[in-house]
């Protein structure tokens, strides 16, 4: 892994100028309105999510040198729907801590989540509306399907199990790399690429989101929740199986694999035993083992935009692949 | 009112084959997809509502001519939207009957009905992308955010005694009537109406829908179950501030002032309370003055679509119309 990979906060202030103008379109859209839906979205603003979405769409364009603004509306776009998913995920998840903030749910309630994300999502599609191009269109409103397709998948999977390596590369395609991948196609459509490099696009962000994926489930298991803003072994008491769980699973010894069905498949946990999970997922190396195929998806997102000319805004997109896999290990 | 109303039924049968059709549309596009969506999209299929959506998006090409096939497509994106609503009301609301069959909420849990209420509204947005008419995508998109706003609203009135009839109607322009309204536009603009006539067609769908909310209120206070297929006193027991309650408020002397507070604004509730509410509001003819209010708005439906030309699907659009302000009552 580079060991000189630029933090995010420097990455995001060279799109500093695009992420402000889309902040401002946030507030414009949503402080108008009622005030549950205004304090909501301050609390999404000045909450300060990594804005990676709109970051993509915003690189992904200027990367073939775009001088227009359309992406600015489209970073919206991608952050409303993402933030929408947030809001539904919380109520989904019954989380109560999201980057390091409470989540809209404990301070509001599950009632205003579910109406405010709704609300999101239809002004991401009205800010579609205006800009005008059904091929951008097509490509969010498929990707918010499958998106909410992958949460469906991976609520029907708690505590099985016996989910594969590939049913879990399925749902964290649909739930998360979708919407990196749909947010660079965006952003390369909008600057007139041709449809090879469109698609090149949509493959780097969707092998990027996996890799970025993968290190979110990882993270559930080993950070420090002071510094990723984030309560781990949440994944583990919910009975969520992701890669680490699936992996140690499969090398589990058989009093081993006992522990797993009471306490992921049966729900039926004590104090200690996420402890216990950590120590039985370093026995096993578990970890490199997710880290080497976080890599893998890495590498693949490398390979994806190879075609690409050589530019400043190329290395800070590998910036950011690099902080994905990168981050907090 | 008229006693001639034909049923919805058979105003139904008159539409069947594209109802049809479009069922066809539905399940195509949930059939395919993971288990819990089937059992929710057949829940919703074979739970029979009463379309009354689609149907007003079918006779409004009618009216005026048409003869291709979009209004097949258009008619299930305004039931998926009507849905993804419906599922995620089920959950705010935790009403667990609905058109007289247990809502999803209770048959499955809350996270599938926010779930596959998202994966509804997303396909809702991906059939408008394949019809490509950018037209369509603003007045749907635009309808839905005004109808999440308008559930934030109301939501944030529950208890509110002090609401008034300006924002009740407000609440149910934006909740119900918005999609109503948006339902005949779009069937005019497929049918290539001029502006004025689309816009007479959005008025109608409008003023039908905000009648068609006044009674849906009043019956929440006196349908047998039985009958409406759905639990009477709910509004009551969430303390959502409906017409009734608005002005059977402002009729009562102060010892009923302070029920309503107890009941109503304080949600302290007891056995016998629902009836005593409904003593009051027979004691004012309450139920008249709704009544008086929602043909008020029939009648101005009426009026917006009197620039249209005589015909038999004119005649059904009225029945529907009639059939709103007339149903068990």
């Amino acid at each position: 892994m580079s060991i000189n990979t630029k933090s995010l906060d420097s990455i995001k202030s060279l799109a500093a100028n695009d992420l402000n103008s889309m902040d401002e379109v946030i507030k414009e859209r949503l402080f108008t309105k009622t005030d549950l839906i205004k304090a909501i979205a301050n609390h999404i603003i000045t909450s300060g999510g990594k804005r990676l979405r709109p970051i993509l769409v915003i690189l992904s364009c200027k990367l073939f040198n775009y001088q227009g603004q359309r992406h600015i509306n489209l970073a919206a776009v991608v952050e409303f729907i993402h933030t929408a998913t947030l809001l539904h995920d919380d109520v989904v998840d019954h989380s109560y801590l999201r980057r390091g903030y409470p989540t809209a749910n404990k301070n509001w309630d599950n009632k205003s989540s579910i109406l405010v994300g709704d609300f999101l999502f239809s002004q991401a599609f009205m800010l579609i509306a205006e800009d005008g191009d059904l091929n951008i269109l097509e490509i969010l409103s498929k990707a918010s399907a499958i998106i909410a397709e992958g949460e469906v998948k991976q609520l029907s999977s708690i505590s099985n199990l016996h989910i594969t390596l590939q049913e879990y590369l399925e749902i964290i395609t649909a739930k998360t790399a979708q919407l990196f991948a749909a947010s660079c196609q965006t952003g390369a459509i909008i600057a007139d690429v041709n449809q090879e490099i469109a698609l090149s696009m949509h493959e780097f962000g969707l092998n990027l989101g996996i890799a970025f994926q993968i290190i979110d489930d990882i993270l559930d298991y080993q950070a420090d929740q002071m510094v990723i803003g984030k309560n781990i072994g949440d994944d583990f008491k919910e009975g969520k199986v992701t890669l680490p769980i699936i992996l140690a699973y499969d090398a589990s010894n058989q009093e081993e694999k006992e522990f797993w069905v009471r306490t992921i498949n049966k729900l039926d946990q004590q104090n200690g035993d996420f402890s216990h999970a950590l120590e039985i997922i370093n026995k096993y190396n578990i970890m490199e083992e997710c880290l080497a195929m976080a890599n893998h998806f890495a590498s693949k997102a490398k390979d994806n935009i190879a075609i690409v000319s050589e530019s400043d805004i190329k290395n800070l997109l590998i910036d950011i692949l690099n902080f994905s896999v990168d981050r907090n290990l």
